[in-house]
């Protein structure tokens, strides 16, 4: 029996609008973002992909892409998980700057190694600096060494695979299909795994905002074929444009 | 320890503005409805009353309430659960009827034994027909007769009350501050078993939509003091308005 996997990352979030790196900042969705999630509720509607059961990061603005996404494709119904681990990457002390004036401070090569290094962590961010996660009550059951103050992509993926083989697995193996409504880094982290993609080739995928991924998977839960979003040509154009970003 | 639970019933949907009998058909929030949702959150983000966990029924317009008053209350990334136990009374055959027309046709006396007497459910909604939920996904789990083709409040009462000491009272015992999103007829039904309300004497409560009601509970969780609307003016309009329901 096949498994079928969703994966939607938010779309666009003011922060993102306003060329900022926001990490675990809580921004909220953009007009285009609230734009974006209805459309990917109306192709999952159209491909007839309706999820059984979702699973959400604890951040706004993949929250709302999910209810949204749902109330379109008239799955609000269905039961919800959330986890810290689906989060999107900490970005540690960049949270808050501007990507095109730290891309001109620090030049190309150091801020290409902190957005897409698989093990180079930004620095830390301070615990009492304005965009710390330190005291947030949706963190308040994590043990302090479990909350990240930066994060890298091998840190993500750590953090982010227990939740996988613990939580969604389940799910897949009880025949439901499962949504899962992320973020540029948790979902990469997510898809290096189910593609087996290296640490180094890991660098080069941008996964679009706002377009449903569909993986079916097999008993063991790999994938049986390459992922298929559902607007193959608006995935295109959005991956190239993630891979612009920080440009002015 | 007080625990804090709070009742929200969902704002105005499109079948209260077109005066139809909803029950368990699906429909979504009016535009006055969304208003109120939003009302809400700003209601609980006033006064600081911030939930810890949602529990909702399975009911999209309960769903859009709580995501819209979470979303504005900044508390969107809190825990949610789902039971079609929260769902709103079964009216039967009724389903789907102009209030005002039933009025007419009926009398005053059925349709008011129709709408609030204790045991008296309306009559059964056939399988087969429009609005009945025979198939409805959302309640695949449910056992054939389990799923309502009607019922009276001492229905309601009986599906809805293992889920309070099942589920809610859990999150309670837990220290949380818990929020219950849900309907007229299962929110009077948990309000009649908190507060103690004869048979009799419940077919005279009615609640407002779209205002936070607060209990504080002790660690019997019995309220220990009466229920707290978060704009009293405005729920006692409600209440008179819900009150008049069927009346052209």
């Amino acid at each position: 029996m096949p498994h079928t996997l969703v994966l939607l990352r938010h779309g666009n979030s003011e922060w993102n609008q306003q060329n900022l790196f926001t990490g675990w900042v809580d921004v909220r969705l953009s007009e285009l973002g609230l734009g974006e999630a209805a459309r990917a509720g109306e192709l999952l509607a159209a491909e007839g992909v309706l999820p059984d059961v979702l699973h959400t990061s604890v951040l706004s603005r993949a929250i709302q892409t999910a209810n949204i996404a749902l109330d379109v494709a008239d799955r609000l119904w269905i039961p919800v998980r959330r986890s810290w681990r689906l989060n999107e990457r900490h970005y540690g002390a960049l949270q808050g700057l501007d990507k095109a004036e730290t891309l001109e401070k620090y030049g190309p090569e150091q801020f290409q190694l902190w957005r897409r290094s698989f093990d180079v962590p930004p620095p830390a961010l301070a615990d009492d600096a304005e965009y710390s996660q330190v005291g947030d009550p949706r963190y308040a059951e994590l043990a302090d060494d479990e909350l990240p103050r930066t994060e890298c992509l091998k840190d993500v993926i750590a953090r982010m695979l227990p939740y996988w083989e613990q939580d969604i697995i389940p799910d897949l193996a009880a025949g439901k299909t499962v949504l899962v409504t992320a973020h540029g880094n948790s979902l990469r982290a997510l898809v290096k795994h189910l593609d087996g993609i290296s640490d180094a080739d890991i660098a080069e995928l941008n996964i679009p905002t706002g377009i449903p991924l569909v993986y079916e998977l097999d008993d063991d839960f790999r994938p049986t074929g390459p992922g298929r979003y559902l607007d193959p040509e608006a995935a295109a154009a959005g991956a190239a444009a993630v891979a612009a970003q920080g440009k002015k």
